[in-house]
């Protein structure tokens, strides 16, 4: 049974992960559930953390660090956004107050943009991760994902970002649209049906509405596979976001952290632009950026 | 009890509507089920259609003209699609073989497009049903719905058209997104803002994937209302559809026809843009568009 000197946790809309962490920001153990704050309300979220974390809390009072949805309004306990420009590694964790005595939670804020409004809750702590490795990085951070985060980062600050819902409309079309029906089934990968689409709709960005349903067209009239259309689909919304990121990407530095899968396709997308972009598995970042946070306080209490 | 000379179809994806008509086109009956295409195998059309128009059944052989869905590959019986430039006014309806002996059941055939590739079923009896009122039209009809229709039409024929998901993607990004928090309880309607946002993604539609984003950072950060995030998101979406769409209207003649609400909208984003488009309520015109169909083969056959 590993006890922990502090536990880490992450806790998003759809999942809740926690990792039993050493004082020197080692990890002793892990453990996750899909107890997301979408499914909580207010009064379920101290159990759900101590059925996860239980087996790792000792006679006394363990610190635990979570970042992520559950500081939202709809969270445990609701943390203002920090304005940008901010510093990832320099937020300070809002402590949350009447908890069971065995573990003291503090939750690190989230950042605002006031022009064009933007927020983000939990990305901060991945580019504090990131920067925790890369402290002198100059340039834009891509996260992609459900929402995909575009951070431009310059002497370890966030200046400026943006989100785009690319994931989640790119899952409800293909959970739910009319082109549901000509994704499904096995299909031959088709990476230039990819790097065509992301081209069209980032050089003709009006066209997305008409070449989604094309799609479907091209599947009746030409028997279009389900591989290529998949791609297709992929690289038209990538290709739609990367026009309205233009403004991040176009001559920066750029990193990418997401699950390899789909982080190397950005990569792909921006490489067709003439860019080298940096592509980093996003997994442990996130842990990387709350140990950051951790061992700052302590040499801040000391 | 009302017996039909002949029975007018309109079978979609969503919803099967029928008609008891006199042999001059004029209505004595009409019903409706939830028995759209989507929800039937192949073994399951008939009895949905019997279920429906048993009551207006006589002792002999009724004529029934069916138009939509019904004829796609997923339908009864498929009836390949018309290649444009098509007269939608003389499209020959396709008998289906084996029906029960009471029905002679006949489809209209769909529209399709090769470059860029496109296909309609149903909508092209509702452009007939249109030119029936209006046979020397010249100019855009546009038909806005699940997936908005545009055609180009010059004497009597479709010279090409265009699909949009439209009200797919809002309906989607409505129910099932993170946005959909911000669309929940009572608003005031906010023309304004849906203008504004029609003339957003029109003038940039680069700009979409983020600006759908903002509808939730402005209701975390400012207080945005459910009334003026809605128009919002029917703005912009509406927006993107027109700029994809601007080869059709720019400098058009343009007609709308759709459901009243959503067809007033498309007139104001199109007034907003200095045309003076017609804007009619699109649910006689499949009507129309069967009767005039079942009289030119009277026509034909006589």
């Amino acid at each position: 049974m590993s006890r922990a000197d502090w536990i880490a946790v992450d806790w998003g809309t759809t999942r809740l992960r926690a990792w039993a962490m050493d004082a020197d920001g080692s990890v002793r153990d892990e453990a996750s559930s899909g107890d997301g704050m979408g499914g909580l309300s207010r009064a379920g979220f101290e159990p759900a953390l101590l059925r996860l974390i239980e087996p790792w809390l000792s006679g006394g009072t363990v610190p635990v660090l979570a970042c992520g949805m559950v500081g939202s309004r709809q969270g445990w306990h609701e943390v203002p956004y920090v304005s940008i420009p901010a510093k990832p590694a320099e937020l300070r964790p809002v402590p949350v107050p009447g908890t069971d005595r065995r573990i003291a939670l503090a939750i690190i804020p989230g950042l605002s943009q006031a022009e064009p409004a933007d927020v983000m809750r939990g990305e901060e702590t991945q580019i504090a991760g990131f920067l925790s490795e890369a402290p002198d990085f100059d340039g834009v951070l891509c996260l992609p994902g459900t929402h995909t985060k575009w951070a431009r980062i310059s002497a370890g600050e966030v200046v400026g970002f943006m989100t785009a819902m690319t994931g989640e409309i790119y899952r409800l079309i293909s959970d739910h649209s009319v082109i549901r029906h000509c994704l499904a089934g096995d299909g031959i990968a088709d990476p230039a049906a990819f790097t065509d689409a992301v081209s069209d709709t980032l050089s003709r960005p009006e066209g997305l509405a008409q070449r989604l349903f094309a799609i479907r067209a091209e599947t009746v009239l030409r028997d279009l596979g389900p591989g290529t259309a998949r791609e297709r689909l992929s690289g038209l919304l990538i290709g739609a976001e990367l026009a309205a990121a233009r403004g991040y990407w176009l001559g920066q530095d750029v990193a990418i952290a997401g699950a390899p899968g789909l982080a190397a396709a950005y990569g792909a997308a921006l490489e067709a632009q003439g860019l080298a972009p940096r592509v980093l598995d996003a997994d442990p970042l996130t842990r990387k950026g709350l140990a950051a946070a951790y061992l700052s306080m302590g040499q801040t209490a000391s």
